[in-house]
């Protein structure tokens, strides 16, 4: 485990090349360094679901994402840092990202009520009572140990009221200055969250009250909700365009391949979602020739690849009549082949951006491919 | 794919050293040589439950198994021939060996019944009615393509009345000889089966009426269906000891490290069963101390690996309180790792035996480890 010594609360990120918003960087971590622009496997309860994280090297991930929220009650924060913290816990020894837990306290289930600084909810595991503030949300964070943590935040669903909006705008940035002073790891890079829905001036509003803390990275938190894609994007491209060029960039929830290149071309540099993960639990693969759904008949006698534009494990070796047969048989072999897949070819896209960015050819890139 | 030309209906079988009735040999065949002693990872559907085919190079795996009836149904034998047969199909370029069917059609449900010079049963995924022959289970087998294929055997549940037991023995031998007269291909080993369920003088019998077809291999069926193990052990011990020297002997449905160590002392060379598979799908791993429940909540701090005295992926790097975690969390990467690691077990519990046979040792390997 490679610790910095001496490390500021920024890490440093270098912006290599810029193609119109689009940016090629690199974010140093005590963990290693991050290509951006990079997707992010998300593995909500340590473990990015059927995949080990041999598998994840192979495919090409940097960083890494983990759920603060699920990892408070399975198996518990105190277990986590007993066993070394979340990368020895998890056997990554790569960059990881945790999510502070806000998104999931608001929006699983109906019983997050804001009291007294700080939010009271039930646990989607067994219903009991918890409290969290902004300063529990942080020690939480920095016992699990990730490289990059979240603020806390008020994450609003789509179509809230705007006082609502307003309020919880205000909220963040509050709770976003206690977390800050409570951070108290120099190894760790603390990342502010922007919210504001998709009203464009409340996205001002709460970029300026974000800024104003001066953070090591930024979020976009709030979109991808919901809400229509077009409002996603145009809120998105909004609140990048005002965000400083030297931190790191992150756009929340967002992982289908045409969003990520949207989120790309808007000036993003990092990303997560469960999609990919996801969509291969149900059948459903992404290619270079569109999206495959491998319950289909006609792929019963079909000896060719996956996707022939790929080289992962899943597309080298097998053929779409043997995937086929591992998902409708319900076979867990057929989930992890076609995670596998999914997962190389988000990370894969990523990284052809990142090369198109870097030759200044990537609008040509995004015309082209999509 | 190494196809031998002109092979007769043996594969080259060696023994290269014996200790008591133990024996250690190396059998051929079209797809490479399997080192006996050896435990048979089950791939009932063309997958072995949740694990690659380069999981199985990894952990050490010779020659596998696939099951004729499963695949008969589901995707059925000519998508199969069409993907360039099994090995092709399932990514595994080692040896192959399929079961006939015959233990499902019997075991599976209670709508078998034998008439005509065949059987007629109701599958088990739609409730179709089939008919099977020798003939026909011979044929499918040819369609799949594996190394080895089984003769269409009666198995009787434990239990059962000695008339049914000697009519079935009857049966099994004169459907044996329809199999023989049915199977065409030459780099296909065709293997007997001795039935006769725990009356040893039926064994005797089935062993007399198989030997007279002169096959390359005998397998011991219709034992671990139910019966109380000392007689299991019993028939076992009886029959392999009426087999030939010269000739692979195939326990069918063992894989318990005591009962695997049992059956190379009885003179087996080659073993299958779900059971290692199946039991890391309910949490429990095989180890050198004995059976664990990772379920178990003392496990919840142990930093410790599974087995210290395992040397697969699981063992080297994860603790038992993350794969605890995965388990209670019913992740499908622990029910991965957990079937990686028992697998691994049992097969290096093969390969020591083996090393303990050609030193001369087996009997004190035998009682220093069980």
């Amino acid at each position: 485990m490679k610790i910095m010594d001496s490390l500021s609360k920024d890490f440093p990120f270098t912006v290599e090349a810029a193609d119109g918003a689009a940016r090629a960087g690199v974010l140093q971590t005590p963990h290693g360094a991050v290509e951006t622009p990079c997707f992010m496997p998300v593995g909500t309860r340590a473990t990015v679901k059927t995949l080990s994280p041999r598998d994840l090297s192979e495919a090409g991930a940097g960083m890494i994402l983990a759920n603060a929220y699920h990892l408070y009650f399975r198996p518990g924060a105190g277990i986590v840092a007993a066993a070394g913290g979340l990368h020895r816990f998890m056997g990554w020894d790569g960059p990881i990202l945790t999510d502070s837990g806000g998104f999931q306290v608001f929006s699983l289930g109906d019983t997050a009520r804001v009291t007294g600084g700080g939010v009271g909810f039930r646990s989607l595991y067994d219903g009991s009572g918890h409290f969290f503030t902004p300063e529990a949300a942080t020690k939480l964070q920095e016992e699990l140990g990730a490289d990059v943590i979240m603020c806390f935040d008020e994450c609003v669903p789509a179509g809230a009221e705007r006082a609502y909006l307003e309020e919880s705008v205000r909220r963040t940035a509050e709770w976003a200055g206690r977390c800050q002073a409570a951070h108290s790891r120099d190894d760790q890079l603390l990342m502010g969250i922007i919210q504001g829905g998709v009203d464009l001036e409340l996205r001002r509003q709460s970029v300026e009250l974000t800024l104003e803390l001066d953070f090591g990275g930024y979020a976009i938190g709030g979109l991808s909700v919901g809400e229509e894609r077009p409002r996603t994007l145009e809120a998105m491209e909004f609140t990048a365009s005002l965000l400083p060029a030297g931190k790191p960039r992150y756009f929340m929830g967002l992982g289908d391949p045409e969003g990520l290149v949207d989120a790309i071309a808007a000036g993003i540099d990092m990303f997560d979602c469960v999609l990919p993960t996801r969509a291969a639990r149900n059948g459903r693969a992404y290619t270079s020739a569109g999206r495959l759904n491998l319950r289909n008949a006609v792929f019963a006698r079909d000896r060719g690849p996956l996707d022939p534009g790929c080289d992962c494990y899943a597309c080298r070796t097998f053929s779409r009549a043997y995937l086929r047969h591992l998902v409708t048989q319900k076979e867990i072999l057929g989930l992890q082949l076609l995670s596998l897949h999914n997962v190389t070819f988000l990370l894969n896209l990523a990284q052809q951006a990142r090369a198109a960015i870097k030759n200044g050819r990537f609008h040509s890139f995004r015309d082209r491919e999509f």
